[in-house]
């Protein structure tokens, strides 16, 4: 039996090139008795308030049929989602010899951090394999969609019971995004289960970024003894091609990348995704001298190539000579086009004619946003003027406790290290230099203390060795700060920092997408109210 | 039997103040027989991912065992998310002589639009009657949660099972954000089923407001011949109280108000509760002189006062005289400090900086942005410099084509008209004069046509008289092309409508929070991909 897993990316909304592209490859495919397509690889995944349009799941429906009629006699599954009746389902159909033969409908519907299945979608009771035929054998097919595989309470046992009814084999597809750590967690759970219920276990996941979302794709087969058989390439478009007749188990039990090389390689594709989904070609980046846009800038470098990205120093009279220095030779190492824009004179224009509210004030925080925002201003006109997109540099620790200027260095089209706390930051910085021939990133952007250079001497107010981790524990963990305290946090600190988090949510409102790469990031899977008077007194 | 619905104006995540609130209001109904609060009453509406927190429920409980400690011979329904085992449910409390005689914890969770519940929430499957005594006399109350009322399908007559199962008195806890007409739904449900099933329907619904949303109140008692018995006041805190034995039907069975009025009331508590709530006093507007921030000045002074709003004209060279005179009328018949702040010269110093990429272009959009994002920084900067926050004064035609800048006047802490379309800004407008002595919003904004002047000559693009109604069909009612055509828009104006919607989705993911009032507003209820290439290609 050949199988080939089709990790393809597709493009949300365009149901014409997403099914030019199925067709593409299943023509391309004769040979092989099973062709898998992940899940709503139809629409794009996720297709969101999309899905509410009637229109447009009637049309998805049409395209099926269309591909419907290509297919011979292998099995084709397709994620689709599935009206039937005043019920949508998030389907897998499978198909053979022009006809659909059979669907499963998705029975575990997330409803947690960024996912709203259940928004849109019903949930199926139905576990049934799918009986097929491959060369005039019958095959049964349990198929399931993403979900489904992680259900382990007693009754959502849904791969144990399609082997119970007599399913030869498990097909999951799947839509399931990056995180750290995520692919040693989906080997773990799926080598466990094929070994222990010795069944061939085949994975077939997205690839490909969305907004905020990057789908890793490193689809996978595991034989009944629980080896990985084959497995897909990372963060790219990639057949799997697997003959059970010639199996040749890999053995691998875990992701061979580095952790910084998986998250600079998301990075990159949900960078390089968004331009090329929104036919930009140019970003335009700030560049402190810091190492934020240091790293945004390497990172754009490798995402959507060297000519496209461009490089602005904006100095003011609280710059240091080593910012513009620092900015200058990053820009010289990356072969990125620069330009020095300075904002003092600005700055004074503005401070004048809004002399009614600011002569005889001291200067304060009004000053320091307002440096922030002219900044913001600038980038935003020049990508307005050369058909741009700016990249936002913000990290998540500063973006956590409210230390950025909206509409400052808060603007920009895409956060690219925006779910990267400011250690993670220095960590692939330093990742970046080591694997590269020289050092792209300068050395003393690493090494010198961070600042945001609004005023004289002013220096970021955090220990970021103690503060990082800190925010992490409260943003992913939500640990409450009696269980921080007990971790060795000072009570003080703690209280500290949770308030700034909770009064700072309007910030973040207003805070352009950024590229998920931890279990819980800001944007659309963390929704806290903006008017929040939640405190722990104690 | 004497019955008080406390509808009361809780705060999101302040369960010490929301719990000392309901203490109160308990002490001093001493003469009622049932006291009944608003859904969730005990943590404000919608804590969002606070319900995430663990300690936050645990915190919920304590407080609850807190107040039920008070509670004497007198039956108290209090909403309050209630953790069982693993399970959280949204659950009302039936409380009398300080114990808890029962819970109803609800059965239909929405999650559709701005509702998440089913991210939080377990959904019970238990309908049954709470029994009660009141001066020794047992009581069989139906007690149920806001969605519970609207479920119609043969499986979830949660209304019918309950009156079966021996129900003498339904109790629905709410929180029900306002929208144009919802009173009227409400009330004809209730009487209907009231009529037709006999029995008495009391409903508590929250008053205040919290983010995008307000609450309206509204609380009522709709008798067994589906007469209302009484009902509470718009828009603010109010106890409703009745006695079955002074039976008084007031046989009211729409709303009183106009719908002009019931707009501007909730806009204005919108405001208001938003200021409150977040510890500001002060709003800075810029003063266009159009129509727009003209009806947001008029209602954030009904809001926080006219000594709390500051008008700020900002001119540039294509401000016209009559512009300056309107923003300048306004502010005096209003009453509000106004400041003339003019942008030219900022303007020419950006130009002169950026010459690098400016020089000998053509003035076209980075140009027009440009005017609109000095302008945004100037409002920002002063709110910064008098701790004041800037109100956002973009409706909802506008930005739903991406007729507005990012950071430009699309700042600010919240949109106060956002979810008004074009012609909803207007007649809003007339109707702010008609009912006032004299007019407040100058007849010249009213009158004049449209114009951003940002350049020369420059006037709306759009006959809103046809494109705001279209608009609205696509995000209210999401009708498609054909839809359209055949109501008699024009097929390229419908398409082109479509393509600007979706190709803003950018813009709008960086706005401010805008106060809803439709059924459909954008927010957190509208969760479009920014990358979306869905188009109907006919």
């Amino acid at each position: 039996m050949k199988i080939r897993l089709a990790q393809i990316n597709p493009i949300v909304g365009n149901l014409e090139s997403n099914a030019q592209l199925i067709i593409r490859t299943i023509k391309s495919s004769g040979e092989y008795d099973i062709i898998v397509f992940p899940e709503l690889s139809l629409t794009g995944y996720p297709p969101q308030d999309l899905l509410l349009d009637s229109n447009f799941i009637h049309k998805s429906a049409e395209m099926l049929e269309t591909i419907k009629e290509i297919v011979g006699e292998q099995i084709v599954i397709i994620g689709f989602p599935r009206r039937n009746g005043n019920d949508l389902f998030n389907s897998a159909a499978v198909i053979s010899k022009g006809e659909i033969i059979g669907y499963h409908d998705k029975i575990l519907l997330p409803t947690y951090d960024v996912f709203d299945e259940k928004r849109y979608f019903k949930s199926s009771s139905i576990i049934s394999p799918i009986k097929a035929e491959i060369n005039g054998a019958p095959l049964s097919i349990g198929v399931q969609i993403c979900e489904d595989l992680w259900g382990d309470d007693y009754d959502t046992r849904i791969t144990e019971t399609l082997i119970d009814k007599g399913a030869e084999l498990i097909i999951n597809i799947s839509a399931s995004p990056y995180r750290k750590n995520i692919l040693d967690k989906r080997l773990k759970l799926c080598v466990d289960k094929s070994y222990r219920l010795k069944y061939y276990f085949i994975y077939c996941n997205l690839v490909g970024a969305q907004d905020e979302l990057v789908f890793d794709g490193r689809s996978f087969i595991i034989n009944s003894d629980g080896d990985v058989e084959c497995m897909g390439k990372a963060f790219e478009e990639d057949m799997i091609d697997f003959d059970s007749n010639q199996s040749n188990a890999l053995n691998k039990s875990k992701s061979q990348m580095s952790e910084c090389e998986e998250l600079f390689m998301a990075l990159s594709l949900g960078v390089r995704d968004y331009f090329k989904k929104s036919s930009f070609s140019k970003a335009l980046i700030g560049l402190s001298g810091g190492i934020d846009s240091s790293l945004t800038a390497a990172i754009a470098v490798d995402a959507i190539g060297k000519d496209n990205v461009f490089g602005i120093s904006m100095p003011s009279s609280f710059s240091s000579e080593h910012s513009m220095k620092d900015a200058y030779s990053l820009a010289e190492n990356l072969g990125i086009k620069f330009e020095t824009i300075p904002i003092n004179n600005i700055f004074t224009e503005f401070l004048g004619e809004m002399g009614s509210f600011f002569a005889g004030t001291d200067s304060g925080l009004a000053e320091e946003n307002l440096q922030a925002r002219i900044r913001g201003n600038i980038l935003m006109s020049i990508a307005n003027k050369i058909n741009a997109l700016v990249l936002n540099t913000g990290n998540k620790t500063e973006l956590a406790l409210g230390y950025c200027t909206m509409y400052g260095d808060m603007c920009g089209a895409l956060g690219v290290i925006s779910d990267l706390n400011k250690k993670e930051v220095y960590k692939l910085s330093k990742w970046i230099n080591d694997s590269s021939k020289g050092p792209l990133i300068p050395r003393n952007s690493i090494e010198k203390e961070p600042s945001a250079e609004l005023k004289e001497n002013q220096y970021d107010p955090f220990d970021y060795n103690i503060v990082s981790p800190l925010v992490d524990h409260i943003i992913n963990d939500i640990f409450d700060q009696e269980t921080l305290t007990n971790m060795g946090y000072d009570p003080v600190l703690v209280k500290d920092i949770y308030r700034r988090i909770y009064q700072s949510e309007y910030k973040r409102r207003q805070a352009p997408p950024g590229i998920k790469v931890s279990e819980k990031a800001f944007g659309a899977g963390r929704r806290y109210p903006i008017i929040n008077q939640y405190r722990e007194r104690k």
